[in-house]
């Protein structure tokens, strides 16, 4: 058993926040204000191993940190939880920087040269920054198993240790320990991240969010 | 059998034109200019079905055209092709806009609210242009049945007649009917384009290029 702060009240962030309840963890909501609504209805269905508060409540919870929140805000939702509340912790980055100021479809808020995940590494040098699950919808995240076959996930980080501990969280979420994907240093999720746009122009040509993609190589050679 | 014009004369121009030659096909291919080294070998090598010449005279002989042009120079290529050559005509995009000036990894030279898709559909307003095979190494584009299961294709364009004679070749091709993805109109190309930085570092991380991604949706649920 755990603590983990997670910061964000929307689907994604309850979503977590609930498989981790139960799981048997000890949960902290995180909002830009303590006693809003989602999360206080949240913590009150989740029962006594989960609580609400501020940004920065949760991070000081947290042994480790979700960032569920939208990716255009954060940064400044980070900067309200305190670096120093996530100095040396895991931060499990899953958010995806959708800018939809301009309308549909969504842009990235930072591409390219750049990715969220590496803007937050740079933000809070001291975190240990691990960008996973952002490539998959809430539901598949925490139950792979809903799909007709094992599929990918992928981690990107500096730490090795930091991402060997997303994995073993990511294992508990269902995943196959061989689908988990180490695709390098934090500056490599610039591509779960550019994924983006595939993901939502396939998800409008099948009709439906619950799905991800499987690797798949060669004939007669060992699985990748 | 139909005239193919190939432009490009590296590992996938010449991979596509021998496949359409083996097909029954006659290619033509195109490079900056007539008579270089790579093209007058691969046409003396692929037989009396196969010609090389400017870009000009491989697009005006091609009922479908082929850009696999590095990406970042297939703009001037095609205004070397001949807007004139290309009008009407089919023209399957394969290429992708990787910019190695800032070394590596590679970065996108049209990216985000562009894609190298659309900046040709507007340079040459009068072509088809269908984006697709941009997701694949060269030898999977040309056998996808190398792989050990059925993966997936997309294809984004415009004009659903073309996008419909594109998915007919990649069926040549050995791409299964159901896994050729319409994506939608030619904006759709941002999302098989981004995906390259992905598919870039999963190839790092597996170690190989022969690979492809198969979408896989709920247990229970007809297949996507």
């Amino acid at each position: 058993m755990a603590r983990y702060g997670v910061l964000g009240t929307g689907t994604v962030g309850r979503t977590i926040a609930t498989k981790l309840i139960e799981l048997g963890h000890e949960v902290w909501m995180g909002s830009r204000q303590a006693g809003g609504e989602k999360a206080t209805e949240w913590a009150a269905e989740a029962g006594e191993r989960a609580s609400e508060g501020d940004f920065a409540a949760a991070a000081e919870f947290g042994e480790v940190v979700v960032n569920a929140t939208a990716g255009t805000a954060s940064l400044a939702a980070l900067e309200q939880a305190g670096p120093p509340n996530l100095a040396g912790k895991v931060l499990l980055d899953i958010a995806n920087p959708l800018d939809f100021s301009g309308g549909m479809p969504p842009t990235l808020g930072f591409v390219n040269d750049t990715s969220l995940g590496e803007e937050i590494q740079t933000a809070l040098p001291d975190a240990r920054v691990v960008k996973a699950l952002n490539t998959v919808n809430a539901s598949v995240m925490v139950d792979p198993s809903q799909l007709a076959e094992p599929t990918d996930v992928f981690v990107c980080g500096n730490d090795d240790l930091a991402k060997e501990e997303v994995a073993l969280l990511l294992a508990e979420f269902g995943w196959e320990r061989d689908r988990i994907r180490d695709l390098g240093d934090i500056a490599s999720a610039r591509g779960p991240e550019m994924y983006l746009p595939l993901w939502l122009r396939t998800m409008n040509a099948t009709g439906t969010p619950a799905f991800n993609v499987r690797i798949v190589g060669e004939q007669g050679s060992d699985p990748l």
